[in-house]
């Protein structure tokens, strides 16, 4: 059977096939960059409308009460099952930069006497760099560790550590359960970074017993570009949660005006300047689609659009080197190695991915819009620059 | 002449009378709450969907180098004629209370050794809270003075005050040039926000010879309800301003993904996370109703509506208590003493200002849409809730 062929019936056959109806998607390009920036879905920029023309235009200041001050916790409840929690533990706002500058600043709160931080060594660099931002005016070290050893570099001195559960380089997902439970052992905290797993496949925080998450949605979650991000507290440490990031928006009553700063009960308490609401509401509307999404479901079809991926890569391309392991322990993304001329010339033939230095083409794989269809494309196209010499 | 002719008349003469028009606002409002959050200009809907629809929709990840990237910086250059600085000293990224956070931690970097931060007793809440929390970091003491008694307060042990331009509640205006030159005398830096100044006033951040500043961006700039804040950092600091928010959009090559930070040269090294464009874009859209607009011509009509609006105030209701200034020390906004029952009323008879604890009533004026016979309306109708006795 052809690929052509195989990847017609895989469409016709995939039971979320439908979903990308909902996407507001260029006919002429082949977009496999999901896991950069999600395209939005067609019903946001409707919704952004009615948000300027009448929710500010109209409502003016009345709307902060009516739904704008509470979205930071409202959205985050929406987040909530996507990343295996419920209610009350999730709340959008500031960057995933900022959030995780939160998180290390609680969670070496939470662990006193403790003066290291590790830090994945393959971590996305903003990562690296606001720990060390912390660390340098909290006194601690920041030491980084391959994820693999994470478990075994962990020991007595260690308050926290922060791990990616998806590379962004090669995809390689991690063993949440094995790297919380072995820093528990020793008594430290477990930080994920999510950003490249939430949206693209099924995250179980509560389940793993994490301490605190981090991730962006303007991924796998398309809610637009540089949209806000994501914080998580574990249940047990809502109440000792403490951040120095102490605005407004996190007081326990913040129309109060008072001069003491008091942290809000729960989620809340990680919020900090006034939330940016247009911003906050274009990713509350593009959360819609996932209504009737199954993240097994979801799953299912990023490893199977995967496997066809490596399939048609391998067969087409014979010197082909893919840096995303094979086997199932990977995110939604597959990474081959090639140039950034290479990667110039596909985007100019419609093809969208990414580059990343050294020498990685990343490909995201959308299961709520990316077909098999797309992936032969891009495997074709990869294929006809590589025969023709042209990179 | 009655107030009603005499309002008639100045909306006449008023030179910056048909700015108005550029502004969505709604035929049965008197909006007097610009202050708090501006109306939405006509264009920002529009722009906005075609960022969603084409930008993002179309241009998709290839937008972040059309424009996208460097919008904190490009935006922060059209502020800066507003704040009285030139290009490359201002910034548009994250809250408000996250930029404080950023300048105050710079700040003390700058000043090693003086143990002491000073903030404006009269401050809005968040930015004693920031205070505190960067405090708590770094050892600090956090000493609240007021505005008038700065110049007394600080010695050698001052690292930085943190003074605001217009006080939120009683609108006092605060002398810049003064407090900044004491401040300076003893060696201390001057951070100040300008939350309830930019964009309704003129400010001479460079001929005052200002540190660093922050503002807001969804008052009298009118970017929209929770809109980026910008950071303002003096020329002569730029090289040695380090702050521990350290994430990848401040550094020199962010898409290196190199693993040590290194602040790129210039204002950029203030960002952090990757900017949120949605919100970004609109208000760089709502911009644009400043491009002929005169400062001098603004204060003028400014203070000019506040007068007519206490000579109303006072004709109209025997016993009103103005809480704001009677001269010309204060910024765009009158207050005036009362219940928030009384707020409610107003506003549910078409008069919106906003309510402050323990007992403010708080009435923006905005120059570019304010007109004399709203501020008439107001008066009228608290003079008539006043009368009745229903408040």
């Amino acid at each position: 059977m052809s690929f052509a062929i195989e990847a017609a019936e895989l469409d016709a056959a995939d039971p979320l096939a439908a979903k990308r109806a909902e996407f507001d998607l260029d006919p002429a390009v082949t977009y496999l960059d999901g896991n950069s920036l999600g395209a939005p879905p067609r019903h946001v920029a409707e919704r952004l409308d009615e948000v300027v023309r009448e929710q500010w235009g109209r409502g003016l200041i009345r709307s902060w009460k009516q739904g704008w001050w509470d979205a930071p916790e409202r959205i985050g409840d929406r987040i909530a099952p996507l990343v295996g929690t419920g209610p009350g533990r999730v709340v959008v706002c500031d960057s995933t930069s900022v959030n995780l500058f939160k998180a290390l600043a609680a969670a070496i709160r939470l662990r006193p006497g403790r003066p290291e931080i590790l830090v994945d060594a393959a971590t996305f660099p903003t990562d690296g760099y606001m720990a060390a931002g912390l660390a340098g005016l909290s006194g601690h070290t920041v030491r980084r560790v391959a994820a693999g050893e994470m478990a075994a570099a962990a020991s007595e001195r260690t308050a926290v550590a922060l791990i990616n559960h998806v590379d962004y380089v090669t995809a390689e997902l991690r063993d949440m359960g094995a790297i919380t439970g072995a820093l528990h052992r020793v008594g430290a905290l477990a930080l994920w970074d999510l950003c490249h797993s939430v949206g693209a496949l099924p995250v179980e925080l509560d389940a793993h017993d994490v301490d605190l998450a981090v991730g962006c949605t303007y991924k796998f979650l398309n809610g637009g570009p540089g949209s806000p991000a994501f914080l998580y507290v574990a249940g047990k440490w809502l109440d000792g949660f403490e951040q120095p990031l102490s605005g407004w928006a996190g007081h326990r009553d913040p129309f109060g005006m008072t001069e003491t700063y008091e942290g809000k009960a729960g989620i809340g308490r990680a919020r900090s300047g006034t939330p940016d609401i247009l911003s906050l509401l274009a990713l509350d509307a593009a959360l819609d689609v996932w209504r009737d999404v199954s993240l097994v479901e979801l799953r299912r079809k990023s490893l199977s659009l995967g496997d066809f991926f490596v399939r048609c890569l391998e067969e087409l391309i014979p010197d082909v080197r893919i840096l995303t392991p094979r086997g199932h322990g990977r995110g939604s993304q597959l990474s081959v190695a090639g140039s950034e001329k290479t990667m110039d010339e596909l985007i100019s033939r419609g093809v969208i991915g990414d580059f990343r230095p050294p020498a990685v083409l990343r490909f995201g794989l959308t299961p709520l819009y990316t077909r098999y269809v797309d992936v032969l494309r891009a495997a074709n196209e990869l294929a006809q620059l590589t025969e023709s010499n042209e990179v």
